[in-house]
């Protein structure tokens, strides 16, 4: 018995089967077009938000990659590139880069703006917060270089720096999340927060672009690893797999909605290092050199050089 | 010392390489066959299964990523969409999407039939089941504004709802499963399976196509949360990072195989929040308006509004 | 109010802004190349490392795809193929990727050469691991065959093996570990690591390419599980997600650095089952048929066919 081949053949259709299809998809249409309809009602009461445009996924996930190109170009920029030609790469690159970075920043801050400032204003603003993002990237590289040498240090399977560079997660969510973070204190939630997605996506690492983190923080293998918008993390600290520095509950303000803002996640002091699985939540402070074991639960500050484990804690 | 560029160059080859690289080709080549044969033999002792066409992951993931576009095309439709444009991108859209889902279909159906009626009857059963799938669609975005909602609300670090619809990991999930579950219920385990990963490798959420989820549904940060085939959620419920809902133990049949399909996992109803790492295990129920804390592991069922937490376990 | 179309728009440009815009990027490009001037100073004492080529991302990845669609041509390969044409299609992609393989295992050799040899030495030394490889591929796919249908076997969810293997990502996950875990053996371990990495990204799985692991060996759901370097896994072994079968501590040598290599990672014997988020650390035995419950914590040897839950473990 053989199995007809189905792809690509146009299959005659009945005038009937045709009509009924395009009743179908006209109604659909228009009930789809009631839905959105209902939905901006509900939401843009006063300003009509829902068709304003919002920068592109698309578009800031080439910019970001572009970024970490400039950043690194022999090794995750094209696989062409010799050395003799870096320089043109990344003048050339950081060209491009500008104009596409100002017109999704112009979106936000048009999307964001409930005064509806004239355009130009705008123009003008996001060519001066995307001036100084360019600013501080060769900051940036110095930075992302002490974070790939404690990554190489802090793994014995790691077999050279750019072995870390190039393959290492936790280096990945890295880069994109100290992207994230500038444009994030530039005032530019929603852009930071895809390009943190995009790194949570491919790594499992899920930081929020406003966590503020110091020197040579490394990773280890990452995937469900969550570090929460007010959570502040000292020089020289280590994470593994699962960790989370979360909130413990939100508070709520006298209408019922949850106060926006407020230091909710913890603080993390210099070398210190959290094995896997371990859950830290609350605006609570881990002391210098702490090391907190795996899977440990804890909602309370520690001093300075603890060592935290589940036995440990049973025992109190 | 110059590093020699070896990238692209042709490089002159000895004829005896080229023989001896020849004959390892073939041989493997053909010892591929003669496993893929014995594969075949071993599993298809009745029917061809092996070398029918399945649905194709590519195709599915065309479709889908168009579904999401239709049901909201300023957002996740193409990035130079218009509100004036709106209904005949979703119009047109629709009819793309019909035509290769009922390919699709077709195929899954086709695959799946022990009877191997003729293609004509198929093609018309996926015709009746694609169409009555696009008539939900309505009804399913307005389930899906719900659940943006409720990640706007229930997560103090999100901005706005157009925020939490670009990129949260959450909503994409949920909006893919709400697709998968509908063509799970069709009778379409293969193609739903095929979006639920597609899902799952996006944002490192885990639903089987086959749970029942309710209205206004929020998963916050998500990675590493599994859902499993037979549960069920109530409305307004809220899980975070790494909660499974899981079976305990797989029965075995006379014949020592699963037993497929039995209800295994776990209830949950209404208003129930769930923290991170909770593990909950069987076919139990958590009683309405309950809170289960983080790393909680729950093997038996509990009443309206309890509040489970590691410590209250320890102290029963 | 009208919402600007900022896209695409070539917005005129006052010369005094161009002028500032050349110099910033001027500026940044002269600062990013010392900062790579410095970063290899301070890594390529004695080789200019930073300056050679590593092999790509991409062109592992694309050979990785076709060595998927190799094993499983009618599952993983191309979506017009027909039975008919598989062998032909195996044999041409078997010289195609014999072709790029050469050319990136000659990257990494050069790379890690560090008495840079005559070219033409190492590309022999390519050709020879690269055929060895292929030359193994028929044992691999019959391997693989056995991962199926232990995947199949083991989840009542299942509904057919294809399903399995177009879907699962543990299935997935150890596609690709079985072919870096060969490249690994060869004497790549970047090349080894970009394929894991690969896996990791798209499904949680994160096994070390040195990771030795038996026959029917299945992974269900799988986000969050971690398999060390020098972890041995035996036959018939089931896991579930994030389990962890990791290193308690590095060692460091009397520099202060970590011993790289040594074995630190579990032993687990044929027929084990562990359940999600069980950690288990260290240079230590899980004996035949034991069973390991969720959330396990376990740092010492357990005899065969033992049973170890939470509850067991607190009565010790």
């Amino acid at each position: 018995m053989k199995t007809p081949s189905l792809k690509g053949a146009a299959h005659p259709r009945e005038e009937s089967d045709l009509k009924q299809e395009k009743s179908v998809i006209d109604r659909v249409t228009n009930e789809l077009r009631l839905a959105r309809h209902n939905w901006r009602e509900h939401q843009g009461r006063e300003l009509d938000l829902g068709s304003r445009e919002l920068p592109s996924n698309q578009a800031i996930h080439n910019v970001v990659d572009s970024l970490c190109a400039i950043l690194f170009p022999m090794r995750l920029g094209p696989p062409d590139l010799t050395k003799e030609r870096e320089n043109h790469f990344v003048a050339y690159s950081l060209g491009t880069v500008e104009r596409e970075l100002v017109v999704q920043t112009c979106l936000e801050l048009c999307y964001a703006d409930r005064n509806q400032q004239a355009t130009e204003t705008l123009r003008h603003e996001a060519g001066k917060l995307v001036g100084d993002l360019i600013g501080e990237l060769p900051a940036l590289r110095r930075k992302l270089d002490d974070d790939v040498l404690a990554a190489y240090s802090g793994d014995p399977a790691a077999t050279c720096v750019d072995e870390v560079l190039i393959s290492y997660p936790g280096v990945h969510a890295l880069i994109h999340h100290r992207l994230a973070h500038a444009l994030y204190q530039a005032g530019l939630p929603i852009i930071a927060r895809i390009i943190a997605e995009k790194a949570h996506s491919a790594t499992g690492i899920d930081i929020h672009p406003g966590a503020t983190i110091g020197r040579s923080f490394f990773i280890d293998h990452g995937t469900g690893v969550v570090i929460g918008e007010t959570a502040v993390i000292g020089d020289r600290v280590r994470l593994y797999q699962n960790v989370t520095l979360g909130a413990v509950r939100f508070k709520e303000d006298e209408t019922g909605s949850l106060t926006k803002g407020e230091p909710r996640h913890p603080i993390v002091e210099d070398d210190v290092v959290i094995y896997a699985g371990a859950t830290i939540l609350g605006r609570i402070t881990i002391g210098r050199a702490s090391v907190i074991g795996g899977n440990v639960w804890l909602t309370q500050s520690v001093p300075a050089e603890s060592q935290i484990s589940q036995a440990s804690l049973q025992q109190r």
